[in-house]
């Protein structure tokens, strides 16, 4: 894929070192124009106004699932999903010394989260505290000298860092995927893709969801996702987020949205992948 | 309500000061039985083994969403919802010194998430850090004596902390609501409750969310929420948590979960309120 991305400059989430950093070098290729954000706020705003090519940011954890702030934005978002990376994500718990000497494990919240049964029965007294990333995480360990401060970080992070892995694998599901979008202002349609992101607002009423699940029942049109957010707009009402296999130029697919526009309040194509 | 609790012992997310605090005082009534808790985890186990009678826990905020390892431990416990308290939440910035000084802001993920478009606004240039609760962040910034650290936290805590507060209400949408719901390991069905919670595994294929959701649409039953969460057994599958109005014993509620048992891997009654 190196090739036609050569020159493209893409923002993800930074510092070095993170899965984000991971996943930009695996799809983008290892080049210089890979830029480290610190918030996905920036990674929208400058790929929004065409600093940026594209932007590649984690969407959702197969153990923990949704990144909310990333279907906030998306809310809002010219941005369009063209492409998807789904990357195997194996956490290790590091420190300077040993095991025994662990009284706080940093790490970044969504990996926190990931590994909380392993954390509850092999470190039930250990404080949990969050940073803003799994290389930040790697240097609170690091700055212990005691270490008593652990990370749960990456293998290479840890090693960059001289700590010791004292254990790998430590989520609470061994097999643990996190899938990542790719965005760009510019519509990058391809007939490659073979599925398409949906944003639906559905008026809020009994059986209205239904009707339109209906729909794509009636088209057999099959969703791989559904999730809901908040509206943001009246409290206990909801956004609901759709992916579904299909291309956009599908006969069935133009039939099922047209149908699905009608029964619904808005509906925004978020992109194809 | 306080007499009909006045013994019982209530776990909730502490320290004292915090928004989970005041929900506590607010249903429980102002009693020496509620007890903080520094996490989740905690706060299952002791009412799951009967240390406590009651746990009250957020679960779902109305502009920033579901709380999501409340629904991951409501999976496997057997604690059933037995009430709920909607508690409207007004954030407050506050620190030592004047705005201008103000370097880092701290507070809970969730309250620095509802405040999200405040701080891209009129602090961009601020960090912001995460605490495990609003009144943490409170004593961050009391700790700062050149005042460059902030907190955004309760009034109560502010002025408990002799902070200057500079502004109220920063949330995104000024009419901010977190939901409650109150735990408990014995069944407390009552005659007036209005809501059923569910939670629902179906099978992973093509429009088997319809069915069960054409079901309810039948028996004109209402859903006031839906939301998926990673089943965590399979990759990409999901379990549905489903909120909807109705009592237990009536008798298209029956007929309705009897279909929908049949169309689903798994159908658990988390409880009514």
């Amino acid at each position: 894929m190196t090739d036609i991305f050569k020159s493209s400059k893409v923002a993800y989430l930074g510092p070095i070192g993170t899965w984000s950093n991971f996943a930009a070098e695996k799809y983008f290729g290892k080049t210089e124009n890979l830029f480290p954000f610190s918030d996905f706020r920036q990674i929208f705003q400058y790929t929004e106004t065409g600093k940026v090519d594209y932007a590649i940011v984690p969407i959702e954890n197969s153990i923990e699932g949704d990144v909310s702030p990333i279907f906030d934005e998306l809310t809002l978002s010219p941005l369009k999903i063209c492409g998807e990376l789904i990357l195997s994500v194996n956490h290790c718990l590091a420190s300077k010394r040993s095991l025994k000497k662990i009284r706080v494990v940093y790490s970044h919240p969504q990996a926190l989260a990931q590994c909380r049964q392993w954390l509850n029965t092999y470190l039930p007294e250990a404080t949990r505290r969050e940073t803003s990333s799994t290389s930040k995480a790697s240097k609170k360990a690091k700055s212990s000298f005691l270490g008593k401060k652990a990370a749960i970080t990456t293998e290479i992070s840890a090693q960059q860092n001289q700590l010791k892995i004292h254990h790998r694998n430590i989520q609470d599901i061994p097999k643990n995927y996190t899938r990542f979008v790719i965005l760009s202002l510019k519509s990058r349609e391809s007939e490659e893709h073979t599925h398409i992101s949906l944003m639906i607002s559905i008026p809020h009423q009994a059986g209205s969801l239904a009707s339109c699940l209906e729909i794509f029942k009636k088209y057999k049109i099959s969703l791989t996702k559904i999730t809901s957010r908040p509206s943001r707009k009246e409290k206990w009402n909801y956004i609901f987020f759709i992916d579904l296999k299909g291309k956009l130029k599908e006969e069935k697919i133009v039939k099922a949205l047209e149908e699905i526009k009608e029964k619904s309040n808005s509906l925004k194509i978020l992109g194809s992948f």
